[in-house]
């Protein structure tokens, strides 16, 4: 592993970068790049143009032949053919890595495969690391770092530094994603790597990196192929972090699909799915399901025994601590068996005719109570309760009472070590700026009943 | 029919209404009710309490044997005690209906189950319909009736007309979740009818009233029980409008739970399934799900021969349209296979690279001709193709190139006559934007693929 860190380390943690590509045109990809990387990069940055003296202020340099130390890595932006030509200097030049975000190769036919198959060969020669191409390259949201030809004004909305990292065979989920989980303020993210052809580094060389690096706690993948699947599950049985996988081409017609997009061979459903569950993987069916369960395994990596899974459910309906029950059930999950003393404590605030039981129905307590001291003594009820290994707890945001405040009840249970899990109803202005406190304060929540059992599942290891 | 029709629709078009436990407090359900009543209904509206001679400016009765003509229907919002006798003289009175919004019946125990029991008899005994207790009564979107408790201040988020009509055994669900649809611009609604304890009244006369309901265009339930399930499933197998169910207490647990909610005997979550699926109804297991597949069904009913199932992926996004591929094989529909004419006629604005294939991968034929024109053409061509059954699309919106105008693509569809249906990323702003022109133009909009897909099976009736 520490080889392997070795090995991939100057492309998360380099001292320098050169861009071949650089472009002085605003509307051009190597102009992002280059405005990206002086967003945030702390290391030196080397404008490679044989046509300006400078851009933005630095330097540009005719080749990478020219570029000083320090430097270990070049992003390269340059249309396929003289990618060739570019990688060969960059290994005369004796860098570490480059980053290939020209397309043009495997995935636009015969001549692209061609020229994919020289760039192979040229990082095989001489050692040199080649990630790429045909991809949407780094977002480090902890250091903040954009190895990418993405516009700079996406980055507006706000990275969020968090503990989720992404691997990526897919532009949309390297790009369009990002926008719609800042935008959305779904959760923080560590780092977002995307793929592309995996001419060389491939998910395996990222998984392993990502698995020692302490700025992830949880690993997200999207994949259209495995280039070597016994690495990958290796990887995943060895690791401490979870680690979510999305499998695209599960199905005879998504795998052709697959074979157009990347030029990827993807394999079949029942196979994946049970060697992915063998391995210890979680596995997700879909884009935000992939972010739902992440960012879930980020709050609560369940690496010290996750417990048996019992839940006890605090909620103001009837109804949804009913659907709540036929979800768990379904998940594998288990209503808790409140104790005596917990039923106590809770009979202290319920109407007298009321009884108490699991699913836990507030809604009486609270309308003679109020809402905020009938969850607090909720909350430390259950949470002392050593047969309840976690609380999924259901709020109504921007009612007519107001939103209870979440903080005091996620101390309560961070103080119990238990994991909560919340689901929302409510007005959407309202529902989201509780979302944002809730993803400050490690919270996962939901929208659905079924996706927050689903994470919870997941949390548990049990798999349905 | 027509005889429960007739039977019902006092319920749901009376002529004059009086609300027994009328209050000038404006903190008290009492007075809400006269609120809301006021808001929207065009009938007599009479007020019956004996310690005012007006409220709001309309003459106050000390009793309903005291009203005057024209009236068929009382709501009654007062103590579980006082209802039996209000109920009695309602009956004296020759009311055709009362809806009993009072609590503290079954849902309290032995002695709130006696008052049931009698307040039973009352009805039995006259032939007066009644309709609770232990319920919110009515929303009527389209006729702009309320005839319910809940704060008048919660229709300020407006309440949308639509052609699903819900009917739920829960509090939560009349008036939290219909906040929630609101303020999220979810989808139009015909009414919400919320059936409580069903001391009379129950989901079959409801579901075969809105059988017939000329504003209603499918039916979704939340039933925790089912008082007569040959008679439901007789209805559902009857109705030419979809029908759509979430059955809580599917579960041994779930089961227990609702029986200490709404004193409702639950059932088994297999049996319960099949009988559904063979009654030709569409499960939903989660809240948000009833809605998205309630909305979609309305917006695509499907009564004239739903088709094969064959599917038009236009995506912007490879990995999208694998994943979209892996969904439709799992719930049993198919990517169409696209005719050598509508193929050509995309090969126009493709790169003559690429070759064309379903999943339509629009990005890089966009990126030479522009966003607009390209999905203009790709609508029209596979629309046109007669192998082509529904069109599922992928946007992303609020990018840098701004978000397609989807009116004429909707209208492209619409004189094909096939189905179509949307999935978004994008910036939380513009998708809401996005998402409400959607719903005003009947195209149902997603968040994920997984979703998307379940309701396009159910609209081409496939069961996975």
């Amino acid at each position: 592993m520490n080889n392997n860190d070795k090995s991939m380390r100057f492309f998360f943690e380099p001292k320098g970068i050169a861009l071949i590509g650089a472009s002085a045109n605003p509307l051009k990809g190597g102009y992002s790049i280059l405005s990206n990387l002086m967003r945030g990069f702390q290391g030196n940055i080397y404008p490679v143009n044989p046509g300006h003296g400078e851009i933005n202020g630095l330097k540009c340099y005719s080749s990478i032949l020219q570029v000083p130390d320090p430097i270990d890595l070049a992003l390269i932006f340059v249309p396929a053919e003289p990618t060739l030509q570019a990688a060969t200097e960059c290994a005369e030049r004796g860098l570490q890595g480059v980053m290939v975000q020209s397309a043009g190769f495997a995935e636009v036919g015969e001549k692209g495969k061609a020229l994919e198959k020289e760039l192979q060969t040229i990082g095989r020669k001489s050692g040199m690391r080649i990630w790429g191409p045909n991809c949407m390259g780094l977002v480090d949201a902890v250091k903040r770092h954009v190895f990418s030809f993405v516009s700079p004004a996406i980055w507006d909305d706000g990275l969020v530094p968090g503990k989720v990292s992404f691997i990526v065979q897919s532009g949309m989920l390297s790009a369009g994603f990002l926008i719609d989980i800042m935008s959305h303020g779904t959760m923080g993210i560590s780092k977002a790597c995307s793929i592309g052809n995996k001419v060389d580094v491939d998910e395996c060389d990222l998984l392993e990196y990502l698995m020692n690096d302490p700025d992830t706690g949880t690993v997200g993948l999207y994949l259209e192929s495995m280039k070597d699947g016994k690495r990958f599950l290796d990887l995943c049985r060895r690791s401490s972090k979870p680690i979510v996988v999305l499998k695209g081409g599960k199905s005879k017609r998504g795998a052709q699909a697959a074979l157009s997009h990347t030029a990827s061979v993807a394999g079949d459903r029942s196979i994946i799915s049970g060697a992915l569950a063998q391995a210890g993987a979680i596995e997700a069916g879909d884009f935000i399901q992939l972010t739902d369960l992440s960012r879930t395994l980020a709050a609560f990596p369940g690496t010290s025994s996750p417990g048996n899974g019992r839940v006890a459910v605090l909620t103001y309906s009837g109804a949804a601590g009913i659907v709540s029950s036929d979800f768990l059930d379904q998940h594998g999950l288990l209503l808790a068996d409140l104790s005596d003393g917990t039923k106590q404590k809770l009979k202290n605030v319920f109407p007298t005719w009321m009884p108490v039981s699991n699913p836990v129905d507030l809604w009486p307590a609270m309308e003679r109570n109020g809402a905020m001291p009938v969850w607090e003594k909720a909350f430390r009820a259950v949470c002392a309760d050593p047969g309840v290994d976690a609380v999924f707890f259901h709020l109504f945001v921007g009612g007519l009472a107001g939103t209870p405040d979440i903080s005091p009840l996620a101390e309560i249970a961070r103080k119990a070590g238990k994991p909560i899990f919340a689901w929302i109803l409510g007005k959407r202005k309202e529902a989201h700026t509780f979302q944002l406190q809730c993803r400050d304060l490690g919270v996962p929540v939901f929208r659905e009943i079924g996706r927050a059992v689903e994470c919870m599942a997941a949390v548990f290891r049990k798999t349905s």
